[in-house]
Formats: C-alpha cells, structure tokens, sequence
C-alpha cells in the first residue's frame, strides 16, 4: 500500500466516503487510489465547485467530505468557498498535492507557499512527512473537521509521501471509549453542555416577563433544539429569531417558525428596538455585515442586554431541555408553522408573486440554497407556510457559493430536489457547477434571478453615502452589456433549460423541474 | 477629495490607467472615484480574470495595471492567476477592499486575515492606515510593481480610508531625479548591469568552443537583447534556447530564433545533453515542472557547468552590449528565422496541420498566447517560420491563465489580435473572460482545443509509474460526460462562434476571425 492509498483507505474508514476532485499532475497516485470503490469522486471543473460541494455535503450530512486540489493555485481558487464553510461551521478536509520533498528546493513553476495559503482559513494545517505518517495524519485531519462546531483541515500531499510505501496504517489512540469514527455523534464531538448557573441566569431573564429574543444559529436552527426552543418560546413568550443568514433552517409547515432578523441596518435596528433582552445560542449579537459611514456596527438597542446561552462548541439541544427544567416547561407544547395553502400566482413576477410561486410548487423535504440577494432577500419571508424544507444560506458572503452547496446538498441527500436560487452576478462565479450536476444526474433545479445587473451594488452605493452612480460607476454594476443567455449557458454543460416571464410560467417550470430526475435551470427574467 | 479619489487620482499621475475591477459593497466609494476620467474601468465577472487580465495587460506594456477585489475572498479568487503573474515577472497593483477599521473588531462575516492571504504570493503588502496617507502608499505600490523584474503589490483599503477626507495627495520623494513615473525607464526600474568580471568569464567560456546552450528569459527574449544575443550566437557558435515556457518572445519571420528546451524529462535532458555549458539570462538552470518516481528534477547533464550572465535584477540588453565588446563581435550579424511559406492544410486536425492552419493565418503581429498543453506541445515548434508576432506562456503552472491574460493583452494592443489557443479543459477554470471580452469588444480568437479529457493527465498518469488508469481514475480525467457544448458557451457570454473538423476549415476560420473587429471563438474538435 502506498501513502496514496494508505490516504483513501484512511478517509473512508474514518467515515469520509466522497472526494470532491480537480486534480493535477502531482495527484495521480492519489487518483490512482481512488480506485478504491468505498471512496466516491466527483469531478469538479474549478475548485470552487470542489470546496462548496463539500460545505453542501456538510450541510446536510453533519460529517465532513473530502477535496483534492492542485498545489497553492488549486487551494486558492477553493479558498473563498472555505472561507464561506469555515464561516458556515461546515467541516471539510481538503488534500492538497505538493511537490516532492527533494524537488522543492528547485522551485519550480508551480511552486508556492501552501502553508501560507491554508492558514487563514483553516483551523488544521499539516504537510505529510512521509508515506507512513499519513494515515495518522488523515486520521486527525478527519477528526478535527468533525468536531463541533465543523472544522477546516487541510492536508498538504507532497508527491513522495504518496507514491512511497506506507505498510499498514497506524491511526491515532482513539480519545475515548465507543467512538464512532467520522459520525456526528461521535466522542471526539460529542457537545458541551452549558454550565447550570447560566442556564439559571438565563431562565431569570425569561421568567422576566421582558421582551426577549432568542437568537438561534447553527445546529439550533433544526431538530430536537429547534423544537425545545419552540417550547421555550411558547412558555415565556420570548420571541424566536435568526441572524439574516444561517448555515440550515428546518423551516415551513410543522416546524417552529423562526423570525429573520432583516440585512439592511436601518431596518435590523428598528426590528431589534422593542426587546429588552437578546439570548444568543451559538451566536452573537447581530452586528451589519458591511460597515457603512454613520451608521452602527451594533444593531441592538441602547440599552438591550445580550446574553449567552450556548457557546459555538456547546450542545443547544441539551441547552434547551435544561433550561425547560429549569423554566418547569417540559410539557409545554411549540407553536409551530401551520400549511399556508399558497394559489398558483399569475401576472407579473415581482418579490410576492416568485414567493408564492415558490411556496406552491416546492415538494415535502426540499432544499433550498438561497443566494438570491435582491430578489430573495424580499421574498422569502413569504415562503414559510410552505411545505416542510430547509433553507441553506450563504454565511460566508463570497458570492459564488450557492450553485457549489447545492451540488454538494444534492449528492448528500439523492431522494430529495434541491433549488439553488441565484442571481446572474453570483451565478457567474462558480457557474462550473453545472457541469457537474449534469455528470452526476443530480436533482437540482438551479432559479437564476436576472436582473442583468449586481442589483445589490445600487442599492449598496447610496446606502454607503456615495450618492447616485455615475455612468462609469453604472457600467461596473450593470452586466447587461452583453446579457448572458442562461439557456445557452445551461446547454453548454448539459443541463436542459427554460426561460420564464411570468409567475404561472415559473410556477410551471418548478413542478416541471421535479417530475423527472437530474438538474434543470430556470432563468426568470426580471 | 476622499480616500478613494485620492486613491485613483495617484494611481493616474504614477501612470497606473486601467482598473480591472470586480466590485462589491465595500468598494462603493472606489468605485465612485473611477468617474475618474483619466482611469479606464474594466469589469470581469470573476476575479480570476481581473488578475489574469493585469497579467496580460504587463506582458504587452511592461507597465503594471489595477485591480480592485472584494476582501479576502475576492483576492482569494484572484491568486491563482496572480500566482501566474507573480511566476512571469509581471507588476501589478493589487487593490482589496475591507472593513472599516471599527467594524474589524466585531468579525463579520466578510472578514479574514487578508493580509495573510495576499503575502504568500505578493512581494508587498500594505493596509491604508487613513484617507491622508493613501497617496503616499499608493505611489510605493506603483513604484514596487514597477521595478524590474515586475513585482505584485498589494494595497488593502479599509472603508473608512476610503469614504474619509483625504486632503491634497502627499507622495514619498522620488527616489532620483528625472524619473518618470510608471513607466518602464523610471529611475526606480533602471535595470542593473552585470559585473565585468562575469562578463569576462562568460566570453572566456563562449570563445572555449565547447557546446553552449544561452538559455534567455523575461525581457532577454524580445528587443535589443534578443538581437545581441543573436550577434553573440552568431559569432561564436553558441546556440540560443529558452524554458519550456517564457513570459513573452518575440518570434517569427524577422526574428532571431530560440530554440525551445522541450517539457518531458526524458526529452528534455535529451535536448540538454550534448551542451558542455549553460549561460542564464533572467533564469535559472532547467529544472523539471513536475517531480516523478525515479526521474531527476535538474535536467543538465552530468559535467556540464551552470554559468549565470544576467540575474533577473539586471538589464539583459546591456549585459549582451558588454559582451559583444568582450567578444569583439559589435558587427557581427545575427542570424534570423527565414519567413516560411506554409501552404493551407487541408484533411485531417493533427498537431501539424494545426500548425500549419496558425503560421499560414496569423497576421504580422499578432499576439498568442498559448494554454493548449498537449495539443500546443506538438504544434508550436512548426510556427517559427510565421509572420512575426509575440508568443506568450504560462509562467506559473496554475491553468486557467489564458483568456483573462489575452483579455489583457488585446486591452493593451487594441491594433494587433490576440490568438488564445487553449485546451477544454484549461478553458473552464476563467471562462468568464469571454463575456469581458464581447463587452469591451475586443479583438481575441478564442481557438479551443477540444479532445474532451484532461489529455495531460492521461500522459502524466503513466510518466508518475501510475500505471494504466482504471475505470475511476479515467472518469477524473475525461470531461466528455456531458461533452461541453463550446458554440453555446460562447452564445451565453455574446462571442459569435464555430466549430471546426478539418484543417482547412480551422484555417478558414482564422483568417475570417482577423477581418472583423471583436471577439471570435473557434471550437476545434480532435
């Protein structure tokens, strides 16, 4: 067995069975390994598509996939889509090929310093020394990704320490009984509980009577977490809310409903203004995603108290059950979202009419990766009354990162559609993805919202106090010079497309889109 | 004047003009300042074509250009090709918006060490301390991107710098009297001269007799360097060669011919082995691209002698000026390629009948820029007897280099056509180029070479002792599932198109692609 192979046998008995590939020279013994049929790869024609793939793998699996990229470049042009699952808590290891030891010191072209490169956004960052080492190595880089919250490990792959002989692995001593490599619950990130006194603290607050939110993040936006909250919500009247992004919601009908706190700094302050108290789990306090002149960085209130209740790396779910014993709540019910039988829309698209389009047509368990922007920013508040779904949200804010996520969601989850809503501007960055989705068959119907421009920018521009754009400033914004035809775009890669003007049309390529398997694209002109 | 007009207005006066930009929120006030007459805007939908484009722009110009990314993910997109430039000795002025400087401390989402991102592959970086100040540091941008050899620097620009007053522009003091800002004589760029004694050594080795190779790189391959070494060669019957790849040579009818040190190791050091001696010109000794099992990384024979005569500080056409005095050899004439007369080729695609098809169609200088690898490899070397023209290659390894770097290059020569030969494969990583290229209108041939696989790999699977591909490592490295559709690519970004399936057609369509203005892509399909 070689490293190479010591490597793949190593990621998949620890529980990471799919590679997320766009391979060089310097990988060919590792694609040799992938022989290996325990190991699934997936051909990705940028980076970007690799490393986003893995954060929507993530998403929804709670366990780490793996990349492989080509030396620094190929990390580089994966980086921004770490930097979006580093900030999601997404866990991810990626494999980066590196020259051979002896042929560093030659510095030939491809030559850079990885280290360097990973570091800023990854929390783990190993070279393998030697064939040997590496399923040790590889071992520990699948068990830093795994822990909670996801982590960032990337692994540096020179070409010696792949193609020498590696014997049989040694892994490292497993940190406690019963460990279940490579799963969520695992002990290496089996969660914390937060200690009883806060719990206290934090069941005085509510008992207040005080307007309260909770602000849930991260794992405490879906299941047993989501569901205690509910009944904390329901026995205090503390209301419950989410930054403007998270990483998963379980969302429309059945679930607790979930109130988002807005983007825009004068409307996220005028809605946080009426509460007393902001109880944060796995959170912060809400700050403005871009600092703009004169305005706040804080979005509370004077006054507003914030207080912690779960940490990053602590259990909300236990958090929860603990503070309805303290509160003497266990057997309070939530108020769940009720089904809002949404009429098939017709007219003109605008915000409400795509939303209700949206909510009549999506199935049971869809996903629904949103990086709409504009456009969705102002309809998805109209969707929660929808069939039960979730909703995966860009936390990262490098735009680019949606059509990767739900290529990566897709292949996580098979039985179950994706909608990957776009804008043309961010489409554009990753827009390799398709290609992907049509190799692998997968089911996604990908909604570009075009609007021929980076709508955002416009509104950005005067928000920032820089006045109304000029023509120079305009041509920077508007990409309608030339209009990209998304269905050329989608025939490129193989993915069967349509192009509506109408909500009854795109309500109809919707249904459409989910009756027969693999990927489709809707362009919804704008 | 705020921080942001201070910011352009400076980059103008030091002769910094063109801005390829892919902007976002943080960037608005920048963006205001591009009203800015003086300064051309260039937008790309993705930041990898921004850096390219700069690239490109450096090659044909010798002066650096701008870009402006999005924070740390926006440069992250950008490194590889920055990584590219860096490797070709290109300047460039690399501008990152950031966070006010008060928002920094509550870490939003947008936010990672960017500086630790930009060093690995700038030589230097900096963080605008104040609107005041941003002239100042500005004008050392362009003077460090300006030297010789050409340098990327980094200039990260927090908003409050940029929305801030900034007062008149304060610059640092000129570093010599007479100098000329930006520009390729500048003080701050005058090129150092070898020293006599290396000089004398190097006379004493070409008049020895004993088989010499002159191996030239960066600005030796073009001008008054490339012609005194052909006096040198001329004289003393050493022989001129160059890497496997350069930054840019001038070739063709006209033009002292370089032979080309082949890629595989095997040739290589094949090529390399009757030579007694080495000289360097802005380079070093050969070294292999890639390390494999069992083959060597330095491709020199055994016994034969390194011999430096120009670092790549120093100006190489003074350093042959020197040496022709040395030799004696001041009127010696050199010895130039002879125009070939290739006839059209009719019949089948094969690396000769493209390189016939290319030399019977180019026009007298045109630029190409070559990203074929394979297909490129095999055909190049019959196109020496074309028209002249300037042949640019990928310095650094990192594919994905072309497009944006012929987008630059046709913005730097509106007059000549660019002729971007690239393999499918390559093409996919900054296919957004294209869209740039119909909206500036620019003259590129996009030829794309397409056999449907990443056909490098396949070679380099059984050169790395991998053996024959299974099943699975094939599928990493076809990409003919789905074939990639290259007319309807070029449909969705506005470059009329065609594919071709004989030589004679492939001719064709160069020839008609020089006689209308704009961007034109060709399909080849092997």
């Amino acid at each position: 067995m070689n490293g190479a192979e010591s490597l793949v046998s190593t990621l998949v008995d620890q529980g990471v069975d799919i590679c997320f590939a766009n391979p060089g020279t310097s990988e060919m013994h590792f694609l040799a390994a992938l022989e290996n049929p325990r190991m699934r790869s997936v051909l990705c024609l940028f980076e970007g598509v690799a490393t986003g793939a893995a954060d929507g793998w993530y998403r929804m699996r709670d366990t780490p996939a793996s990349t492989l990229l080509h030396l620094g470049p190929g990390l580089a042009n994966g980086l921004a889509n770490i930097h979006n699952a580093k900030r999601a808590a997404s866990g991810m290891v990626n494999i980066i090929g590196e020259h051979s030891s002896a042929h560093l010191k030659y510095d030939p072209p491809l030559t850079s310093d990885i280290e360097g490169l990973a570091r800023p956004l990854s929390h783990w960052v190993r070279r393998a020394d030697s064939a040997p080492a590496i399923a040790w190595d590889a071992a520990q880089a699948v068990a830093v990704a795994s822990e909670h919250p996801g982590k960032i490990a990337t692994l540096i792959l020179p070409g010696d320490a792949s193609w020498q002989e590696a014997g049989a692995p040694v892994l490292p001593p497993k940190t406690a009984p019963g460990r279940k490599p490579g799963s969520a619950d695992n002990a290496d990130n089996a969660r914390k509980a937060p200690n009883a006194a806060r719990i206290d603290h934090i069941a005085r607050v509510l008992r207040s009577g005080e307007p309260t939110l909770i602000i849930l993040a991260n794992k405490a936006t879906r299941g047993d977490a989501l569901e205690r909250a509910g009944r904390v919500a329901a026995a205090t009247g503390a209301r419950l809310g989410s930054q403007f992004f998270t990483a998963r919601i379980e969302r429309g009908a059945g679930r607790v409903p979930i109130e988002r706190i807005p983007y825009a700094v004068a409307q996220a302050t005028a809605f946080l203004k009426p509460f007393k108290h902001l109880i944060t789990v796995e959170t912060r306090e809400p700050v403005a995603f871009f600092s703009y002149p004169d305005q706040p960085s804080l979005l509370k209130a004077e006054g507003t108290l914030v207080h912690p209740l779960v940490e990053a790396d602590e259990d909300s779910a236990l958090a929860f059950e603990m503070l309805l014993d303290a509160l003497g709540a266990r057997n309070v019910a939530p108020v769940v979202q009720q089904r809002v039988q949404t009429a098939v829309p017709s007219g003109a698209l605008n915000p409400l009419s795509i939303a209700h389009a949206l909510a009549a047509a999506i199935p049971a368990h869809a996903i629904v990766v949103d990086e709409s922007l504009t456009t969705g920013r102002e309809s998805m508040g109209h969707t929660m009354g929808a069939q039960p779904h979730d909703l995966i949200n860009n936390m990262g804010g490098s735009i680019g990162y949606s059509t990767p996520v739900a290529t990566g969601a897709a292949l996580a989850c098979p039985d179950r559609r994706v909608f990957c809503m776009v804008g043309d501007g961010s489409a554009m960055y990753t827009i390799q993805s398709l290609w992907t989705q049509a190799r692998e068959g997968l089911n996604v119907t990908t909604i570009i919202f075009a609007n021929n421009s980076y709508a955002i920018l416009k509104a950005e521009y005067s928000n920032m106090g820089a006045g109304v754009p000029g023509a120079r400033a305009l041509s920077m914004i508007d990409i309608d010079r030339p209009r990209i035809d998304w269905l050329a775009m989608a025939t490129s890669m193989g993915v069967p497309s349509v192009a509506v003007e109408t909500a009854e049309s795109f309500h109809q390529a919707l249904v459409d889109s989910v009756r027969e398997p693999g990927p489709r694209l809707i362009e919804v002109r704008l």
